[in-house]
């Protein structure tokens, strides 16, 4: 394996034990869950933007599925989430941040392996896109609520910066390894932003 | 490519920019998006049918995200539909109305496509169904919605209708377009009806 | 075609006409939805976790589509419970019952279906417990309810039990059929347990 190839499976399991452990948190404070409901819920938060990247890759069976590794560090951060809920109860904050690291991390390899397929630049940068907002859209929807990427404006904008540059780099031949992080950075950082001054894109005048 | 495709095309195009307006229409109504969930809304509204037609047709990646055209059709249907919301706010029935047609044009491009693909004529009726019915459908999920496939009786049977027919004429060998244009339009009307008196199959006696 | 594999076909479809009246049945309890929501969600709720199944399998167009007797098993039972709605209405206990024996079918034939694709064990297990739960996932989904693969902790639970002894059973070279009856048996048990005496898994202490 590559050594890129290798990287990019670091951060894409880094991606996942932050989404499973946002997931798992989001499932013991909205909705009361019980060991089964947080795992599950849990796991389908971190690995279900890989599952749709992969149907729109036709890369089946999904590789989150295939690799073990996936399915251990999804069920494992789940776990450990669930075990420390009474502390990590007390934190409100440590959803937003694990939900916005998820979301960097995605957009980036999403990204890459459209890219690592052939895809074009635009599909590419979509790809990244619907990889980083899936998990959290489905943990929505699964838990009734509005998913984040339809009323908050600065959650998808930041996963398609992130996708976009990128694929810029990808295109231009350089070396992806350390731009991706810068990506990565850029994406959290304007997530972040957005979650803490509550900022939004412009809404329609009625 | 043949005439009869890229008449197939420009159906399904037609199609999706209405769905585009109508799911940016729904979002800004419904429920005060901003402008990327009513971007994001009405993409998935329009393109989610396809989607999922290709997903039941093993034609991955989906036709609607290799095809430049589709994604660019139904992201500029949804802005411009964002620009205008002033004025479309004041009209209530553009959205049924849009809703219509992008049912009757994804029954019948939706049929097409099965029959060209050589499924039986039961499946790609059914398919011609959940084409139309699909967007619709996650757009209504997405807003927390029952979806109108399950409570509206004349909203599934006008779409199966129109598949029917596509199927008949295309199994007898008959030149499908001038047929189509028929199907579309018996959809077309017999929804519209529907809207207008309020209109349902055969409820459940208790 | 061989015997095991008939009966495999024969378990399948008694999980899909199980389902396809426990669909049908909640909507009409649930919702009040008309004849065309209730087919229509008896047939999702009947083959929704084929269909996940299948994607997860890249097994695609998905058998319970290719396959008319499945189409026509869930019309048929969907129909047959609309028809029947005032006499079951008195009866709140068939929904939970038919539930569970779906339940309980679909984990013992998915995971096979995994086993017999090739899939190691741990993601068989896993795909029997996706195929359990997918369509009446589903079916809450669309009916705006939590579902009870995240609530209910003798859900997924028994499915797990149910697929990991046909897993077993399997991988040990026995002849699987009298064991698969066992095991449906084994987690139909459990569930209807859990739903007499109201039994959960543990909650996070908080």
């Amino acid at each position: 394996m590559p050594p890129a190839t290798t990287a990019l499976v670091v951060l894409d399991l880094v991606g996942v034990l932050a989404f499973a452990v946002n997931g798992a948190m989001t499932a013991i404070r909205t909705a009361r869950l019980d060991i089964v409901g947080v795992i599950t819920l849990g796991t389908i938060t971190a690995l279900g933007g890989g599952f749709i990247r992969d149907i729109f890759l036709d890369d089946l069976p999904p590789a989150t599925f295939r690799d073990w590794r996936y399915l251990a560090v999804a069920a494992l951060g789940a776990f450990i989430a669930f075990l420390l809920s009474k502390r990590l109860e007390r934190l409100a904050r440590p959803i937003n941040v694990l939900d916005a690291a998820g979301l960097s991390l995605f957009a980036v390899t999403g990204t890459l392996k459209g890219l690592e397929a052939g895809l074009g630049v635009a599909q590419s940068i979509i790809l990244g896109g619907v990889t980083a907002v899936g998990g959290g859209t489905l943990r929505d929807v699964l838990l009734r609520e509005i998913p984040a990427i339809l009323y908050s404006g600065l959650y998808l904008i930041p996963a398609l910066v992130a996708a976009g540059i990128t694929a810029i780099v990808f295109s231009a031949g350089l070396h992806p390894l350390p731009w991706t992080v810068v990506a990565a950075v850029m994406c959290f950082t304007i997530r972040m932003i957005g979650v803490r001054y509550d900022l939004n894109a412009p809404r329609p005048r009625l």
